[in-house]
């Protein structure tokens, strides 16, 4: 393990992080908030730079770096950022605990936008701003935001952390002027943010919360962009107007997909995008999702807890199976009482995910096409054992060592499923009931195993909110500080896709070469 | 596909299928039951027999079977045994309808044991009887018993129906002196059932049922050898003593081993069996298990609805483990209403099922091993792009394809699992309260996400009971014809494993050759 270089590169993303949260610190400061609030962000910013620069001092004897050291470094460097990022929250008083408040933050980085503040109409402007900024921040990678600012003169070390950061199976790699490419990348990301801010301006402002409508703007795209969805308003979106709603289902979808498609787009190859694979599956999971929770939901075949008109019942259907397939997590009603073929349609979307090289979560669409198309050459293989796969993905033949890799990925994702599961279930708060006040009315649940079961899908897929007692209208603060930890580490397992934090409880990782 | 081979050998089944349908209409003949239930037998006997002989008239030009006919052949003839062996339900009445019949027979077959008989004490004994065998019969598998006693000159064909039916991941082949070695395996299966009978009948008789003792002991153990488990008298094995529940307990987990151990101590390999890895996983498991269990149980952490001495507290954790984890599926106490660290660890033992070569279902216990032996391959790598594995299984180097096939199976049994789970939130019933009256009390629960959960988990795993409104004091009878289609199925896909019945969905596989 090369210390001194992973020092170097810790320390720089440290500095990043300490001028990045200026900018809640800016927000402290124009909503004159107290002088707690602003040492809240100025504290850890001195720490940040101090330590930071630290680290950058000694000498690496060598420039390059593995590929086990890009793996652990990536997610070395979004531990130390959590940890720090984290500081502020106990502060100011708005988290007070500090576990709590590691996950909150872990929460932002990875997107996820699962919450333990009960009461988000309570706490200061900067704490929410720097949660929603955190999603907009994790959803293009932390790393990637270094590398294409700072130089660094290894392409291939560079290359290691992209493929450790990125999300998605490693199938058409942009290796060729990748930093050029990033670079577009993220102002693509900054483009379609900027233009999302715009158009909810357009909208008419929020009955009560006149004065914010720019603020409110801000954050929902944030949370949209990085596919995260920390609620700032009571009730998450439900308070936003129809208009609203459904341009940000439109711009979920839309940061969903791919990133290197919109690059298609920029260099006139559209062709391309429409004749990409995980592009059609991804419209086609969620137009079928659509109809499924639509059908659900107007159906008189099952009993409804909640009455919509059809135009209600679409928006709903549309807005959450966009919010959750794109594991950002915004809500606009209490979907946890819909009728079982709605709820059980947005498991499955949470467990998809979206497009890989997108901003979200999940095992991604690319993967479960992929492990589709490998259970079908496996049958193949047993009806004639010579045959040899010539599978196409994405108009290249899928090598099997893909395919097993998917496979390995995905078997993974349930094992450690299943622990976290099992983690989660010595917690105290199982049995107990909790009360919940949504629109579909004020009613009691047990927290039990779909609780659990929710709470675990919610934090690998880094969708948000989960159901029962993690629902949609419930928060995560009832969970012990152990389960944090625990949930705390599934998210960061799910956005780093396993193997970068797998590779750290391996002694091999720590030798010195 | 050779159709007049497969012909020939369907045939051959459904003439074994008539003979061992004696059995029950011998049993109904003893306890004098009406000539309805008389011939409820009869005629599937007599209807199997004529169809099983006109099928092997015609004479195969080719003798042999290529794999994938060996794997469609499978099957192909566990749905007509099913098909045929649900009859007797319908025509004596006890189970009217005959998906609900297809249904309870697949479960017997698969030695699952979910049933949609409400009221055991109301159906006939022949009922009760043929139920129970069925999973004796299912239990080692049908074609295994058939390669036995019906001579079949080419070993290569006889190798792809074992292959098909034998459960878990192919590492050390029995292949040499296969009938040999079959037929002992056999041998001892029988010898164990008897021997548990046996030690049954020295318990106490239970109170109200003193002259079923010796029918009840063979139908308990065929349900343990099988690792079946229907129930025969109300609340499953709960009015059953401490020393029966005990007995069973031990016959269930030596059920769910591979058989192939006792063969070795039989040949005097006792060394072998200790070192063999499955084994030792297998017992670490169980008394992990237990001890979870257990403690949840006595502590004072958890609320618990059920007030149990220590020793019962133990009993019920030894029994539900053991029979929750071999697939068994009986029960003696209501366990639903455990802590959650309980359930939830009972749910993570019926996804493992027990090991490899045993009556038993689930993932298996092998193929957690090598699953996470595979992780550990892949971290590797990681580390080391040029690392070789030689990770050992079993005493053999691991080879990487079969860590593959093993990460593509338990990919497919997610997936399926799934696939299932939607399937089933489309039923009506779903949002319907359903009372249940157990050791624990009355009280009423909803039918939801959880029920539909463990519903596809304990078919897919081949267990029996589940949670929630299908838990162990619940019974099928409620789920929509549709969903127990989609049950059924989930049952077969799990006791073959996946591939035989996807391989038939395969245009490829019914091309002539």
């Amino acid at each position: 393990m090369n210390y001194k270089k992973l020092g170097k590169i810790l320390g720089k993303i440290m500095v990043l992080e300490g001028f990045l949260m200026l900018a809640p610190l800016v927000v402290s400061l124009i909503y004159k908030e107290s002088i707690t609030n602003v040492l809240a962000f100025a504290i850890p910013i001195l720490a940040l730079c101090g330590i930071g620069m630290v680290l950058q001092v000694p000498k690496p004897s060598r420039e390059n770096l593995y590929q086990k050291e890009g793996f652990a470094l990536v997610a070395i460097v979004w531990i130390v950022m959590t940890l720090f990022g984290a500081i502020p929250f106990v502060i100011n008083g708005d988290i007070p605990n500090y576990i709590d408040a590691c996950f909150e933050i872990m929460s932002g980085f990875t997107t996820t936008g699962s919450s333990v503040i009960e009461h988000v109409d309570k706490v200061s402007h900067s704490t929410l701003f720097w949660r929603s900024f955190s999603h907009w921040i994790g959803g293009m990678g932390i790393l990637v935001f270094v590398l294409i600012f700072i130089p660094e003169s290894n392409e291939g070390s560079s290359m290691h952390l992209l493929r450790a950061e990125s999300p998605g199976p490693q199938v058409g790699k942009i290796v060729s002027k990748m930093k050029v490419t990033t670079r577009i990348l993220y102002l693509i990301y900054l483009g379609m943010t900027i233009l999302e801010v715009i158009i909810l301006m357009f909208d008419k402002p929020i009955a009560g919360y006149e004065s914010e409508q720019f603020f409110f703007s801000l954050l929902a795209t944030f949370g949209c962009a990085g596919t995260g969805g920390f609620g700032f308003i009571p009730g998450s979106m439900e308070l936003f107007h129809p208009f609203s709603q459904y341009v940000m289902s439109i711009f979920l979808i839309l940061f969903g997909c791919n990133f290197s498609l919109y690059y298609l787009i920029l260099i006139g190859k559209v062709k391309e995008v429409l004749k990409s694979e995980e592009f059609r599956a991804y419209f086609l999971i969620i137009g079928l999702a659509v109809a499924l929770v639509f059908i659900s939901l107007v159906s008189k075949v099952w009993q409804v807890q909640q009455e919509y008109t059809t135009e209600e019942a679409f928006r709903h259907s549309l807005f959450q199976v966009a919010s959750l397939m794109t594991t950002a997590g915004y809500t606009t009603t209490d979907y946890h009482v819909w009728p079982a073929l709605g709820t059980a349609t947005l498991i499955l979307v949470m467990f998809i995910g979206a497009m890989a090289g997108s901003t979200a979560g999940g095992i991604k669409v690319s993967r479960i096409v992929i492990a589709i198309k490998g259970a079908y050459v496996n049958v193949r293989k047993l009806i004639n054992p010579r045959y040899v796969p010539k599978v196409k993905f994405e108009g290249k033949t899928l090598e099997e060592k893909t395919i097993n890799d998917v496979f390995a990925y995905i078997t993974l994702y349930f094992f450690l499923f299943l622990v976290a599961l099992l983690l989660l279930s010595f917690d105290p708060i199982n049995g107990t009931k909790v009360v919940i006040n949504s629109d579909a009315g004020k009613y009691s649940v047990e927290h039990g195993f779909f609780s659990n079961f929710s709470a675990v899908l919610t934090c690998i897929s880094n969708v948000g909110p989960a159901f029962e007692a993690v629902g949609p209208y419930a928060c995560f603060a009832s969970y012990s500080g152990f389960s944090k930890i625990v949930l705390t580490f599934t998210m960061l397992l799910g956005r780093l896709e396993i193997l970068p934090v797998l590779i750290l409880f391996n002694s091999k990782t720590w030798k010195r070469v």
